[in-house]
């Protein structure tokens, strides 16, 4: 059983870890805070970005000798492994910790057994303190971890009546300053944000994190099959990294210096699947590209047929509506083609949060049977690619 | 000033006046409590149908000689004419009631004029306490007396993406069970429900209110351009009256005994709105004739088209949206062409209210702008058509 000090130290560790969120990739978000053996609080910290400190060696720099005998909350298991920086297990041994709390176990095979190396070395093991919360934080990379490919959030800006253009394709703005400085915030929280080519010629978005202190740019993904982007395209400034998603067969010449990654076309779609044209990128490798690069979340701003792609795939693990308070009556609906042709198709969620922003709500909702690979590309992927989290 | 046993009789009031919505067309719902000399509740009573007693006629009988130097609390205020039944204005001032405290003044020329009445006879009238929920309850008649039309909520149930069907035309059970209970209600609450031929067509709707006690059925209106309807469809059933809105030039021959109203066409759309093609009813004139049969509120469950049709007239006081968390990628949206055809022209609203029901959320807006009557068919109806409310 955790005491009332140790779970306030978990609250706080659990918020810690929240401050880096973006900034870890291909590692988890860690906090760490450890108290001295009167259980006052000795030191705290959090993993940064991957290559530096864990969160343990954080805390146990800060604090000092008063480890000795003290217990580490932590919301991670303790890795077990060294890779460029020791095990923590080892390292919080050797600092004297007497006790360790931790909240959600290390699903990785790599990185786990931590917890059963500290209790082999005498020390008091306990886990599942504030386990959701510390879950709900670090779920990108937890979800990276079982499905081996990168988890992916799906936000759309739409009217009531789900349109995220006017007939004429205006957009500007359906939503509101406050929805638009909330999307931001989620550019910053994921490793990669992913547009298609449709956007791309559309809005000619720039995809890059602003008004958000200290945020680490994600990695700009454009998936363009036939290699259409112009070289003067924004998403091609120096304000982040950029990746050009294009097929297999496509023509780059137009391109010098850009990062390209040539993959698959989907594979011809089910018996049961509405027919989704040529050209479209198979997002199990897109998906499996991404993850190779270091990408363990991502947030997917469109289009509706790229959204659609994705949905068809089961490859969208978080949906984040932002409905404006509009009606439109014409113009493109926020998903396009999914392979749904029926009522009983419908992919259905479950909403687990709404907020209202300035006008706007915003909705959060996972689906109520959690996506996993399906359809005939999903062999081509192992379950569990080796890609190691770096230490 | 008003007491504090005055504030919670005036609530008490507006609950009950909020027991009679959907059955005292076209009069408004009131509510009214009596408080003897001391302060202490003596009668209520509340409008319950049209012709029968006014809510200060059943509170001044249930408190008898009570109401002597008592204090009056009604919801609106007292009326001042001569129907059905006397000035409800005469009865306070006759059981020697000393004080009248009335929530909102009646806008409606016939009754206006109590408050005065009352004053004249040495009453002490004081008025707008708790005037916002007593307009809230109210609102549908209150509009309709200002706009010379009926009150209008749209109604629809959709996917996150929108869709209030799936490409092949499945739609039960977008919206959860909850959600169509609350239909019910809404239901309930409006003296016609308005559906559009395409949804007749499709779901073969019944339209009457069920699992609701004590319900008043609505009108059931079916806006039929070109008379599609066979005589079997479930909404020509017992259940409630129904009347078919048919194009003046609809051949009817099958429908013998069916109450048909002959309404002219929309006029041709300006320069600004989206072609809507021939045969579309035309809204205004829709609008008048339910209005000249008493009706004071209506529900508008769809489909897209007459929605859009309702749009495009200015002629949606509110919207209620019923957000199913599932997504679909293709199918009809929820609301069509309302001649919007770039974002400035777009339908701005307020969210009021956003409620968990069940899985899905029921969101409700209003017109930031409220609505008006625009367009070249405006002007051919009266801004407040003289149609008497019954007393």
């Amino acid at each position: 059983m955790a005491t009332a000090m140790e779970t306030d130290a978990m609250r706080r560790a659990v918020a810690l870890s929240a401050r880096a969120l973006g900034d870890t990739a291909p590692n988890p978000v860690v906090g760490c805070v450890i108290l001295d053996a009167s259980g006052a609080v000795a030191g705290e910290g959090w993993h940064r970005r991957a290559g530096g400190p864990h969160a343990e060696v954080h805390a146990l720099l800060a604090a000092g000798e008063r480890a000795r005998d003290g217990t580490a909350l932590v919301t991670l298991e303790p890795c077990n492994h060294t890779g460029r920086t020791g095990p923590c297990a080892r390292a919080l041994i050797e600092a004297g910790v007497a006790r360790v709390v931790y909240a959600v176990a290390d699903p990785s095979p790599a990185a786990a057994g931590g917890g059963r190396t500290l209790r082999e070395a005498g020390v008091d093991v306990d886990s599942g303190l504030l386990a959701e919360e510390a879950e709900a934080v670090n779920i990108a990379w937890l979800t990276s971890v079982r499905l081996g490919r990168p988890y992916v959030r799906w936000k759309y800006a739409a009217t009531l009546d789900g349109r995220i253009a006017a007939a004429d394709g205006s957009s500007r703005w359906i939503s509101s300053p406050q929805s638009r400085q909330d999307v931001h915030r989620l550019r910053a929280e994921a490793d990669a944000v992913v547009v298609g080519s449709g956007t791309l010629l559309a809005d000619d978005p720039q995809l890059a994190v602003r008004g958000v202190d200290g945020a680490t740019q994600p990695l700009r993904v454009v998936v363009d099959t036939r290699a259409r982007i112009a070289l003067a395209a924004r998403v091609l400034d120096d304000a982040a990294p950029t990746l050009v998603v294009v097929g297999e067969d496509a023509d780059t010449a137009h391109l010098p210096g850009v990062d390209i990654a040539r993959l698959p076309y989907a594979e011809p779609p089910g018996p049961h699947a509405a027919p989704t044209g040529p050209g479209g990128i198979d997002i199990t490798a897109l998906l499996a590209e991404l993850h190779g690069r270091g990408v363990r979340s991502v947030l997917l701003e469109g289009g509706p047929t790229l959204a659609g792609a994705f949905v068809a795939a089961g490859a969208v693990d978080t949906v984040t509506g932002y409905l404006a308070p509009a009606l439109l009556g014409a113009g493109p609906a926020a998903l396009a083609d999914a392979g749904i042709s029926t009522i009983a198709q419908a992919l259905r969620l479950d909403v687990i949060d709404v907020v209202r922003l300035g006008p706007d709500l915003r909705v959060s909702a996972v689906p109520a049977v959690p996506a996993v690979p399906t359809g005939p590309a999903a062999s081509a992927v192992p379950a569990a690619p080796a890609v190691p989290q770096e230490s």
